[in-house]
């Protein structure tokens, strides 16, 4: 530990960690503060206003895996002669870029991502493995007899500037125009973003997302796990959505929502917290009728 | 915009189309008659029924990237050389065919796509790109120190005819015997079929679609987002689950059902915009209580 | 069906088995001495504590397509150089493994799988195709203009000897440490593990499990399909989740726990079945209130 450089929240992390011959510290201001009269010569401390802050600037320094990324295409890569890629781009090994697909500046492709023809991917995007972007929409006309025609996708997916894709991801395009996810948003790994939605600028939206088709998103949604998103709605700016809850309707202001059906934060957590006492109430309504001598079910 | 084939459904489209100087619009057989008097010389009208059948019968004449398909083994797939591909086969680039698989006639095969050995897929079917066919099924012996043993999973999966997988689906091989997908049936996004399972011919289910082992569903299922079917279920012919649902029952009738635990449609529906209610049937069952002088808890 | 081995598990399917010639039979110790009386000197019959023991025992040997699982490192896969590669190791075509990765012995890596630099795998595992492992943890920190700044993810995977993880997974490298998956514990296809997560040893995870940041799961923990775990969470060893329930609290004590919120299982299914009755309770209350001239909402 003694070689190790240490972020530090709290007092006790910082008293276990110098217990440990810890020599080098970042920490908050305010811990700073507190700690001060704790520190020795042989101590290298940096203090911040956030760790995280800290953390997003410094720990690319000791980023090891960061000097394999190619800046180049992978021999083992495949990129159609019709793409075109931007300078600085790394394309790992296995991705697969269709013809007429745009690849940004500095962008990097992690291996075995698949970008469909004549999509399009920002400058300084992340898009992790095994992630799709640019199938089919999920289109069909059913006819009398039941049997289901596909509608040809004949549109394409937009991914603007600074976006991060996670792992696993599906994108699909549009059927006639574009399915675009905004400059600055950041999907999490399994999310299925269906033809023709449109999700706005900084976005952040965690992992098991769902939302189908049509439906717009305005900027700087935030989605805990597991949110669903019905199709066809429009969800206003600065929504925030929290763990697994889910929506059949556009959601016209701003604010924190939750649960299923969706609810202001406030309410959904209430309503989550009461919804066991539903047997207990059972209880208590029957005992209620046969108090007052009603029959049940009138 | 004059230049544009536009479909429009309703009277409103029309009006923004023609300003925008469109001349060639598919309107449906209704529209049409409402239309009629505001067509000008210089315009080319489709009528149709179905402003969908239009799109399923004419989209492919403008999709640009159809010519990229291949209708070949890509050089950088692979394909056991026991495998038996049809004619007129697409397999794209890193897709993996594994030993005496069977790829049908006009199928496409998009990029990274898994096809494990002894599975195979019918004739005019499409498998979308990271979607793994033929994966073991999830099936372990756990002995009573609680360590799991494999069960070998010696079966595979067969997709019939004019099926379309979507994207980032798995589907797990049988154990002894074959998972089914019926023929003509579609599958979106992120499904997830277990090991076992036969889901009937004419089936559209939607994204984040997980059943579990061995059920068995009919055919002209049709399940909307995050539909989840417990395992060892028998779904009869013609049920319609709609989004979010779940049963951990099986399903006898016909029907269209919702909800979690399962009800009828329309009892889904009633039950889910009476969740919220239940902080105030609280509040009321205990003032009644309290009316009554009859204490809580008895 | 002459030729087949038949494992039956109730008399019934012994004669319809017999009805079919079927000459070869693994039965249960008890269908044995039910079934004695009724074999013949053509049938070979072995007798079993268990079926599922017998079949992780025996199906190898009938595992057709074992014999194709190569045993070494697919041409079309890639590997990079300073990746330590065990004994008798499996890598399929378009595979990726990255630098510094570790495989153990006798693990079946297949095919399109990506496994990220500094990540390990141990001795005897499998992962399925187009699985992540050692993709970036969804780390951000966002400034007062509400833009999210990645936070470098340095840490890895570490998955330990006896694993099994199912197709489409993604399981994210730690921000400075490791996401830790316990020996011998097996994960069902399109599972999340997010940064920093720890599962305790011999766990067995069904399909679309989620579980956030920083959690820290116990051994022996048992999850059924679709089963979200909220990050910063510690669970206990011995758990057991049922199909579809979640957590945002900690669970403290080993038992079987279900529903969303959570409950003892027991609980969670008297939940279940009442939530369709809260239609009918509102309509009592309502009855009480009126009946008792109480006006609602006081």
């Amino acid at each position: 530990m003694a070689d190790s450089l240490v972020f530090v929240s709290d007092f006790e992390m910082f008293k276990v960690a110098r217990k440990n011959s810890v020599r080098a510290f970042i920490l908050t201001d305010k811990l700073h503060q507190e700690c001060k009269e704790f520190y020795s010569s042989d101590l290298s401390v940096w203090s911040t206003s956030s760790i995280h802050l800290a953390m997003a600037n410094l720990l690319f320094l000791f980023d090891l895996k960061a000097q394999y990324t190619l800046h180049e295409i992978h021999p083992k890569a495949f990129v159609a002669p019709t793409a075109k890629i931007g300078k600085n781009v790394s394309i790992g090994a296995g991705a697969f870029i269709g013809d007429h697909a745009i690849i940004g500046d500095n962008t990097i492709i992690h291996p075995l991502v698949s970008i469909g023809a004549f999509c399009s991917v920002g400058t300084n995007c992340v898009v992790a493995s095994n992630t799709t972007i640019g199938s089919d929409g999920f289109g069909f006309f059913t006819d009398k007899t039941g049997t289901h025609h596909k509608i040809p996708q004949i549109g394409n997916v937009i991914i603007e500037d600074n976006c991060e894709i996670g792992a696993n991801c599906a994108i699909d395009r549009a059927t006639l125009t574009s399915t675009k996810i905004g400059k600055g948003t950041k999907l999490d790994n399994h999310c299925h973003i269906a033809h023709n939605v449109e999700i706005g600028e900084n976005s952040i939206i965690a992992a098991g997302f769902i939302v189908a088709g049509s439906t717009k998103i305005g900027k700087n949604f935030m989605a805990s796990g597991s949110v669903h998103v019905l199709g066809h709605l429009e969800i206003a700016d600065n929504v925030i959505m929290t763990a697994r809850s889910g929506t059949l309707k556009s959601i016209t202001a701003p604010g924190m929502y939750g649960g299923y059906p969706l609810e202001s934060h406030k309410e959904s957590v209430k309503t989550h917290v009461t919804i066991p006492q539903i047997k207990s109430l059972r209880i208590q309504v029957n005992r209620i009728l046969k108090h007052l001598n009603l029959k049940e079910g009138q």
